[in-house]
């Protein structure tokens, strides 16, 4: 199940994205035509946070969609504005840097290459949804940057989580463009500012529930701008792999349903070239994550 | 006026702690008492972000309790928890790092005191109240330290913010005590991790509104460990001033009511003494800043 959060004239609403039919099924429509009342939540948020329940809900309200009038409730993309699916996270959004060899090697040299898991976030506010204009901050950056990154969404609460009991945790995989300005990033020397600027988090286009991905730590993933590959790797290169970050951050530290963990960035950003070549005004990035989908913006 | 959040054994409130009488007065229900109707919000975060009509509201309550029955409604200490004034922020702790020239020099060398804002976050699950234990966590850190700071709280959103109008932002200040795992901080490179661990962010006593500090600038701030004074400063050592703080975060990122700001420490942290002194299990910090008044908490 593809989890999307949406908003149309009128109202905000989620539901889920049907590969087939290339539509939306909005779920709390969904669910008022069948029973006439509202059990699930007001927001995909809350919803993950009602954790299996929530899940058992939806997939009754699905069958029923599929073996009933199934063209009902349906909305076409083009009618309804896709959000990131949890439009504004409760916390920072929490991001692993240098998780790649190669692209820690291409931000500085092998010395580069992490021993320790590193951790930095971006703000709530920065965050913004698929096919959403980034901002290019012109007066404030000279080297916007992207980041094509698996990211993960915590289903289940827990504190000094075991590797081996990490997935458990997990309530599915999504798309991050870690937007990144290199010289507010570099200036600054903790990444936060240079990690934080308003529409530098676009996150989506959905939520892939975990059930879908049978493997996280292989799966192909590819930025290109303007059609131009540009980042194209598998997460098979993760220095630390979705387990081990899971592990590590919960340790006296406990994650919540909703915590959004960008997984790192493989080597290919505009930084590593010869001669760096950042976005500009214009630019569209699309970044595929195999069994997720693409996720697409462009640079205002 | 100080506004505190607490809770009782059946409830969550928020209030005003009164200098003379030590004691507090519960605005919700001073509210009921006297209107039979709950017009305030109820969280004080939702009041924060009323602005100035939440401020009027409490003003006018409060000037109507002291006319009239100015015992009613008002608890003693000992009878209820004061959690942080905010105890669930919004989004991450935003913290300055190394903006005491002093402080900057004992974690390293005059090359450590910095020429732009340095700024990394705490985790909103790290936040706990005065009084509150901060848990030693001793299976992940052998190196716990504290760092006594003043704490902005926005009251106004805001991007691109001038210096000059950096102070029309603010709700007002509280205490933060930036417990740190200098282990952790050293080996994962980005501050995050070594700054988040649950408890690791005590705030508090309450927030002081600004109209309370003439000059966030020219504030004393001390430290004490078993009452032993460890730091012992004043904010007009700041390297990057209130004003400039504000400003600088808000470049390209919309700062928002309730969000707070934790603005660096001042020499003397256990990490900077000769040798190195770390908290161990029943020591006791008490942070105080001048016309704030004092945070106290207790390593279990």
């Amino acid at each position: 199940m593809k989890f999307v959060s949406f908003t149309t004239q009128d109202r905000s609403s989620y539901g889920l994205f049907i590969e087939e039919t290339g539509k939306i099924v909005d779920l709390q429509a969904l669910e008022k035509a069948r029973n006439k009342e509202q059990l699930l939540p007001s927001t995909l948020q809350e919803g993950i946070t009602l954790g299996d329940a929530f899940i058992r809900r939806v997939s009754d309200l699905y069958d029923w969609w599929k073996a009933y009038p199934s063209t009902l409730h349906c909305l076409e993309l083009d009618k309804i504005t896709l959000t990131a699916p949890i439009p504004r996270p409760a916390k920072n959004i929490i991001c692993v840097g240098k998780n790649y060899r190669d692209h820690a090697i291409e931000m500085g040299s092998e010395a580069d290459i992490p021993l320790a898991l590193i951790v930095f976030t971006k703000a709530p506010t920065s965050v913004t949804g698929h096919q959403q204009l980034i901002e290019s901050h012109q007066h404030l950056t000279k080297e916007l940057d992207y980041e094509g990154e698996l990211a993960i969404v915590i289903g289940k609460s827990g504190r000094n989580i075991e590797p081996s009991d990490a997935l458990s945790h997990v309530f599915g995989y999504t798309i991050i463009n870690d937007i990144t300005a290199r010289d507010l990033q570099a200036r600054h020397q903790q990444y936060f500012i240079g990690k934080s600027l308003d529409t530098s988090c676009p996150i989506g286009p959905w939520i892939v529930h975990h059930t879908a991905i049978a493997n996280p730590n292989q799966l192909d993933i590819m930025t290109t701008v303007n059609g131009d590959i540009r980042q194209q790797s598998n997460t098979k290169q993760l220095i630390f792999s979705i387990e081990t970050i899971i592990s590590t951050l919960s340790q006296g530290m406990t994650l919540e349903p909703g915590d959004i963990i960008a997984t790192g960035t493989p080597a290919g950003v505009g930084k590593g070239l010869n001669p760096p070549q950042f976005l500009q005004p214009g630019d569209t990035i699309a970044i595929t994550v195999e069994g997720i989908g693409t996720l697409i913006n462009t640079i205002v």
